[in-house]
């Protein structure tokens, strides 16, 4: 009922076989596979008759069949994180083998792992139960087998502190293989769990273990995913997504999905993907910017987007991707853009309060790798520190830098870091703003201060010294916008739905946007944007 | 502090002014604004002394300034939906003007609308508060004018019908405009609120009215989006998208987001959109099968992802777009693929029971515009049918479909429809499962039956007789996987990041992709998917 596959079509277009001439072609190669199959078994079944001679644990371990859902015994499996509480029960679970260790030939320890659990497991020779055979088997499993374990839950004698659960272990009946291990793994998921210095360069240190660099995880992402590290880590970006939404839902705001094709290059020209559209051409969008805006002139009144934006910007930085998570957000303004602010500030504290409140586990367990200071904010009536542009040029003039250099547009990232050891130094704080940066730094759509046209009602959030969110009051007003427009050197013509959306009547109103990678890899110091992101992609890197 | 706006650069870099001739242009710009602005000023006040003696009412209507967050007198503000429990109150609130109707020179009736809510609010010429002039000049304004009010609630004489608020009414005593309307507006918002008609192409009934074609909708979708029903459409599409996450966080998922930029045309080489990347080229993610694959291969367990997913298909139907929401999981299988089936049973039910229990109000609304039977589904013991594609042909032949016809792959989608309505007579539900489909039918990632090989272990399910859902168990073996590859003529290296996933052990998955437009529209019935959607992208539309 569903329609073909395109794949299915394409190749029927290339052969142009009949339907009955596929189907006669599929049954000839599944004939094949099953003969080879009943072959390989036959084989299989007469070694093992031989072996089951002397092993009496034959029908207790060994490689399962495929599983295609050949049946359904609905027997519960566990979860290792839930062991503690299950003393001297038999139990049923499928997880990684970590490592496996064998203690000469009567004994093998196993540290089994699903995501950031992992527990000691055991099997020792037992007449009529665990065979040398299967010990030896057992002993022989690659790193990364997925097994099916089952076996009894016992305290352990002492604490084993190479799990994270101490207090039992897990005495193995019965050994499965489900999934295993085709070639060599490209590192070990225990290299890549060890403790990492900020400087990837310097291979030197660590010398006693194989140090996996960053171009190496991320050749082989799936395998570096595995670690806890990154288990924690996309927890964490998991819920701060959730936190965002949960915050502003309920204040009031409506999830929108807006189109990131566009028929032209707007709001900047320079760093834009295009696309072959047909016979024609479309670009990425770079921010959902002009949606979210023509949906408050749609009378949304309050709105958030999370969805890719991408930058063909050739940034080859800690910071910097093509293509990353943006958490955008805006609504209409009552009386002034700090409404907007403000309700922002809010979004990062209740943001921060919950990583705090409930995700400790995860944020200790990422330190384990990725040392880190905790992040540190301002809580109570003093409330978040926010700095005018001006006053944040002040204080790093009063440091030694040079106002000239601060003039200039192109010094100022540089001199982010700077102010944010500053701004701890003197307030204690890893997080502030920064209000009313000069008109010349932000783009077209930004609302002037009312009296002094050199300034404007826009705000950069920064955490560790770097900035997070970009935000500012927006000009709703068309003929304004077109001004400004036209003194920035953008053509309205190429942005006609855009102004034409404030002609038709639009709220005064204000947002901004948030890189979630940035807010993920800052609060955990990270130290690149890469390591916050799934399957990262920059101007070099296209997969996996 | 921020980075510069690209297209600061970009400016820089063509007409390559100096920071100090940029910040002197842009002051003179500012100063010639600003010397304007006075001399309409000045003339408006004069103008303005002369009627003010003759009009006590001049402070309390007129245009606002622009609102450049001048001031922050913190007045609080009121929603429309809340007045029927303010009666004798004065209150503030900000409003869209959606008709105005003057009643001789002494008194006019507006009717105010704040997103699905409006009010009746009048105006009457009282001494000392209300001019003639005052009413004069509200019965000027424009429909769709964003109007700040003062008022006091009044209970009114009789239920007032052309309301959502029916019970009281606003006697204005103060009203001044926020945003006006510059040009002429495309269409009516009541015109665009009248009942539709399934069939766009017909114009000829409704000759009493406007009808607003879809296309001049699309068109001006800032204006359609701010109908009552449209209002309540996106609410619902919001709604979905959290009723989605909610279940799957309470059932153990991760979000991830995954890249949207891919550096092969992977899972089927026909309908991918084409990227220019840097000096090479990239692709358009179809849908994120192969990195939620990727996540599990990873031991992410399960995990969601909601994003958008791109198809270069030239389908110009009411069902397709170029662009969509995708709604995609994938989880690991323990036994059997019935467990990700029944979940994502579990899953529909739980939306279909929220939009029920929750968005009755929105539903009945749409449904003002466009009329539609409940959607039903079945509940209790008997639970959600489910068919078997063997049966699903068999209730079609049954019913005078040729059995040869339903062979032809191509001819099935057509059949979707009608299978709807005979299962719809039959069991009474607008919900419903097909498992078991051919395996040639699906993509090969597909895991085959392990019984009969032509079959597979993949399912669709469906609302109002179209597909909404399509899902299967995938192959974790990569021996397999490869096989499967080479017979739909797919080149293993093409994929080989992917493949290379599942030699690193994968345990045995399944999942689905949603698409949620598709839900949003068969729940409503709305007819077309373009409807669904914010700002829709097929391939004759890119903008607005």
């Amino acid at each position: 009922m569903s329609e073909p596959p395109p794949e299915q079509v394409v190749d029927a277009a290339a052969a142009a076989p009949s339907k009955s001439e596929l189907k006669k072609r599929a049954k000839a190669l599944e004939k094949e596979k099953k003969a080879a199959e009943k072959a390989a078994k036959q084989q299989e079944m007469a070694t093992q008759t031989q072996a089951a001679a002397e092993d009496y644990a034959v029908a207790f371990y060994g490689q399962l069949p495929l599983n295609q859902s050949q049946s359904r015994p609905r027997r519960p499996r566990v979860t290792i994180a839930s062991l503690s509480s299950r003393e001297e029960e038999s139990v049923l679970l499928r997880a990684r083998v970590q490592t496996s260790r064998a203690q000469g030939n009567k004994m093998v320890f196993l540290n089994l792992r699903q995501r950031t659990d992992t527990v000691q497991a055991l099997l020792l020779v037992t007449p009529e139960k665990v065979s040398k055979q299967m010990v030896k088997w057992a002993a022989g499993l690659a790193d990364e087998s997925i097994v099916l374990v089952e076996g009894i839950v016992k305290k352990s004698p002492e604490p084993i502190k190479s799990a994270t659960v101490s207090d039992v272990e897990l005495h193995i009946t019965q050994l499965h293989l489900v999934s295993g291990i085709d070639g060599r793994l490209p590192f070990s998921v225990e290299d890549a769990s060890r403790p990492d210095l900020e400087d990837d360069a310097d291979e030197s240190t660590d010398a006693q273990f194989n140090r996996v660099l960053l171009k190496t995880r991320l050749d082989n992402r799936v395998i570096d995913l595995r670690t806890q590290t990154n288990q924690a880590v996309f927890k964490l970006q998991a819920a701060i997504g959730n936190m965002f939404r949960n915050y502003l839902d309920e204040n009031g705001f409506t999830e929108i999905h807006s189109p990131k094709l566009q028929g032209a290059a707007t709001e900047s020209g320079a760093s834009v993907f295009k696309v072959s559209y047909f016979k024609g051409s479309a670009f990425l969008a770079q921010s959902p910017q002009l949606a979210k805006q023509m949906a408050i002139a749609a009378d949304f009144e309050r709105v958030y987007e999370i969805g890719p934006v991408f930058r063909a910007e050739d940034s080859n930085t800690h910071r910097h991707l093509t293509e990353f998570m943006g958490l955008d957000l805006e609504m209409t303004i009552e009386e002034h853009y700090h409404e907007v602010m403000e309700l922002l500030d809010g979004l990062f504290l209740s943001i921060f309060r919950g990583l705090r409140e409930k995700y400790s586990d995860e944020t200790e367990l990422v330190r384990l790798q990725f040392p880190a200071d905790e992040f540190k904010w301002r809580e109570g009536p003093e409330g978040t520190l926010k700095l005018t542009f001006k006053e944040a040029v002040d204080i790093l003039v009063a440091d030694g830098v040079a106002r000239e250099e601060l003039d200039d547009i192109k010094q100022v990232t540089e001199n982010e870091k700077r102010l944010g050891r500053l701004v701890k130094a003197k307030y204690d704080t890893d997080y502030f703003i920064i209000d009313k940066f000069p008109m010349a730094l932000r783009p077209f759509y930004t609302m002037p201060d009312p009296d002094d046209p050199t300034l404007s009602n826009s705000y950069d959030f920064f955490m560790r010294g770097e900035e997070i969110l970009s935000g500012a009051q927006r000009i709703h007003d068309p003929a304004f916008l077109i001004e400004k427009m036209r003194s920035k050197g953008v053509d309205p013509e190429s942005m006609k739905p855009y102004v034409d959306a404030f002609r038709m009547g639009c709220a005064p109103h204000g947002g901004g946007g948030i890189g979630l990678e940035r807010v993920l890899m800052l609060f955990l110091k990270l130290n690149n944007i890469r390591r916050a992101t799934l399957f990262p992609r920059d101007p070099k890197r296209l997969e996996p």
